[in-house]
C-alpha cells in the first residue's frame, strides 16, 4: 500500500539511532493497512449483498482511508506501546483502524463544509462523485449529488471506524477507559468544528476582546486533543495504563498538540507554496479564524484591523493583497507571539517526554513524532 | 414529553382488548423518555466542557430526537418482550434511545439531500440553523452554514446512537448477534440512501426493464428492513432470541416493512393533503422513484412513460399537472399492482405473525402496530 510521503515518516538523525522504534513502526504501518484492508474487504461483502451499485460508495471511503499520513494511528500505537502493550498488538492495530476511519469520516465532512475540492492529492469525496455524475452525463444537480454522496459516504465512515473499534473487543467495550475516551473525542471534535465554523460566521468583528480564547478552544478541541492527545491516551487505556501515565502523557500531548496546530495555522499563511502543495496565504483566502489572525486582531492597530476584516475569507485575494496581510499580521506582532507560543508548547511537551515513565524505545518514537509535528514545513 | 400524534398511539379497535399490551407500552414510551434525556443531559455537560457556545449543536439534536413515532423503538421493545425480556427492560430501553437517534441523525442527513425545510412540524435542522443565521445577522452564506452545522449535528448524533447502544452493556457488546444487527442495519440503509438519490440522478430513462427490481431493493433496504425488520430483531436478540425466532421475526417484519413502505409511496402521490399534512403529490415534484413509478415506468404507454419522464421531480408542477399524473398512474395500472403488492405483503405479514411463537401480549402489540403500519393516511 503506498502512503504520502510525509513528515511523520522521519528517518531518525545520525546520532540519535532509535532504529528499533522505526523498524517496529514500519511494522506497525504494514499491519495497519493489512488489517484495514481486511476491515474493509468484509464491509464490501455487505454492500455487495445490498447491490453492486451500492459499493462505489465504499469504494470512495476507501480511496481516501489508504492514504495519510497516519499520525493518529501510530500515536495510538505508542500509547499503547508505552504502556507495556505488547509489539503489533492487534488491539493497537485495530484502534489505529478505528482512528484512521475516524479522521477519513472528519475529512469527507470537512471538505463539504469547506468547500476543499482536492485532498491528499486526489480529488475530494463530494468532488469525486460531482465528476462521476459530469463524466455519465447524469441528470439533475451534480454538484448537489456530489454533497449529498458525500454526506453518506461520512456516515459509512463513521460507523466503520465505531465498529472497527468494538471491534478491538473486550478493551474497548462498555465501561472501559478506552472507550468513554474514543466517545469523549467523537463529540469534542465535533463541537469543536461546530464552533470553528461558528466563529466564521459571527465575523471577526465579534467581541474582539475574546478573540484569542476562543481561537485557542477552537484550536484545543477541533485539532490538539483529537489529533495528539486523544489517540494517545486511547493507545494507553487499551494497554492498561492507570491514571498517573495517562495523565503524564496528557501534560506531553496537549501542549505539543497545541504546538502542532499552531505551526499549522502559520504555515497556511507563511508557508512555502512549493513545499505545502498550496497556494501562498491558502488561509486567508478561506478565512480561517486561526489563532494568529486573532492574535492580530487583538493586537494590531486599527488599520491591520481594518484590512483584516476587510479581506479575510475573500476568495479572489491576489498575491499582492495576501503579501500585504502576512506584513499586517507581522508587523502586528501575531507572527511571533505565535512562534513564542509555539515555542513554549513545545519546550513543555519535551520536557514532560524526557521524564515521561515509558521505556527508552517508545521514548526516541514519540520524540521523532514530536519533532516532525512541530517542525515541519508542509 | 409531548409526543406527535400518530397512528402508532392507535387504540385497540372494542373487542380486540389486549389492554396490557397498550398499558405496558405506554410505560415503556415514557420510559425511553426519561432516558432519553438523561443520556441527552449527560453530553450536554460534555459539550458544557468545551464551550456553552457548543450547546445549540446538541440542542438540535434533542428537539428532533424527543419528537416521532418511536416505531422503531417500540419494534425493538416488542422483539424483545416477544423473546423473553422482562417487562421495561433496561437493555430495550436503551436500544430504544439508540435506535431513536440513529433515526434522527438519518433524518438530519436526509433533509439535507431532500433539501426539505420541515421536520415534524418544525424546521429541520438546516433551516433551523440557516434561521439563527438570519436573525442574528450573520456573515457569509447563511444557508452554508445551516448546512454545515446539520452535516456536524448528524455525525454528533450518529455518534451519540452508537454510544447509547454500546452502553447496553454485555448484550450489545462485540460478538453478540445484537451488536452484529446494528452494524448491518448502519451500513445497509447508507447503502440503500445511495441507491435512491443514485437512482434519481439516472433519470427515469436508465435500464427501464430494471426499474422495478431496483426500485424494490431500495425500498428493502432504505426502508423494510430498516424501519421494520432490523429493529424488531436487534430487540429479540438482546433478550437472546434463537435463530427460528429470529428467522420467524424476519418473515413477520420483512413483508410488513415492504407493505408499510409501498404505503408511503402511494400516499405520497394520491394522499389526501389534509391528512397527510403534506402538499398533493409531493413526491412527485420531488421525483421521488419509488416502486410506484417504477411500475408506471414498466408498465405504462408510451406516452404515460413520456409523460412521467418528463415531468417527474419538477418543482413547479401545478395540481394540474399533478392530477393529470395521478391520472396516468392510476390508468397504467400502477397504483392496481402497487395496492395489490401491499395486500400480499401484509396478509404474509399477518399470516406469520398469527403462529409466531410469542406470548399473546406481545401477539397483540405486534398486530396494533402491524395494522397502524399498513392502513395509516397520513
Amino acid at each position: 500500500m503506498s502512503q504520502a510521503p510525509a513528515a511523520w515518516e522521519a528517518n531518525p538523525e545520525p546520532g540519535q539511532a532509535p532504529g528499533d522504534a522505526v523498524q517496529e513502526q514500519a511494522a506497525y504501518r504494514q499491519a495497519l493497512s493489512a488489517d484495514l484492508e481486511q476491515f474493509l474487504d468484509f464491509q464490501r461483502e455487505v454492500l455487495e449483498d445490498v447491490s453492486s451499485e451500492s459499493v462505489p460508495l465504499l469504494g470512495a471511503v476507501h480511496s481516501l482511508a489508504k492514504g495519510g499520513k497516519r499520525l493518529r494511528a501510530l500515536l495510538n500505537y505508542w500509547g499503547w506501546r508505552g504502556a507495556g502493550g505488547d509489539a503489533l498488538g492487534a488491539p493497537a492495530i485495530r484502534a489505529g483502524v478505528a482512528l484512521e476511519l475516524f479522521q477519513s469520516a472528519a475529512l469527507i465532512h470537512d471538505d463539504i463544509i469547506d468547500r476543499s475540492d482536492t485532498r491528499r492529492g486526489a480529488p475530494s469525496v463530494h468532488r469525486h462523485f460531482s465528476n462521476r455524475h459530469a463524466e455519465a452525463e447524469w441528470f439533475l444537480d451534480g454538484q448537489h449529488f456530489g454533497s449529498s454522496a458525500a454526506i453518506l459516504a461520512g456516515d459509512l465512515c463513521l460507523a466503520l471506524s465505531e465498529e472497527a473499534f468494538t471491534s478491538v473487543g473486550e478493551r474497548a467495550a462498555y465501561n472501559t477507559r478506552a472507550r468513554a475516551l474514543f466517545n469523549r473525542m467523537r463529540t469534542e471534535v465535533m463541537a469543536g468544528q461546530y464552533l470553528d465554523i461558528l466563529e466564521e460566521v459571527v465575523g471577526p468583528g465579534h467581541e474582539p476582546e475574546r478573540a484569542v480564547v476562543r481561537a485557542r478552544n477552537i484550536l484545543r478541541y477541533k485539532s490538539a486533543k483529537y489529533s495528539i492527545e486523544h489517540p494517545l491516551a486511547i493507545g494507553g487505556a487499551l494497554a492498561g495504563a492507570g491514571n498517573e501515565l495517562l495523565a503524564a502523557y496528557s501534560q506531553f500531548a496537549l501542549p505539543l498538540g497545541e504546538a502542532f496546530q499552531l505551526r499549522d495555522d502559520v504555515l497556511g499563511v507563511f508557508g512555502d507554496p512549493e513545499l505545502t502543495g498550496k497556494p501562498a496565504g491558502d488561509d486567508l483566502r478561506e478565512g480561517k479564524r486561526t489563532v494568529l489572525i486573532a492574535y492580530a486582531l487583538s493586537a494590531g492597530s486599527e488599520a491591520v484591523r481594518k484590512e483584516i476584516t476587510d479581506n479575510l475569507g475573500r476568495p479572489d485575494l491576489d498575491d499582492d493583497a495576501v503579501a500585504s496581510l502576512r506584513t499586517a499580521i507581522e508587523e502586528s506582532g501575531a507572527l511571533a507571539t505565535t512562534e513564542a507560543l509555539i515555542a513554549e508548547h513545545t519546550e513543555q511537551a519535551f520536557t514532560t517526554l524526557a521524564s515521561l515513565a515509558v521505556d527508552e524505545q517508545t521514548r526516541s518514537a514519540l520524540e521523532l513524532l514530536a519533532h516532525a509535528a512541530v517542525t515541519r514545513t508542509a
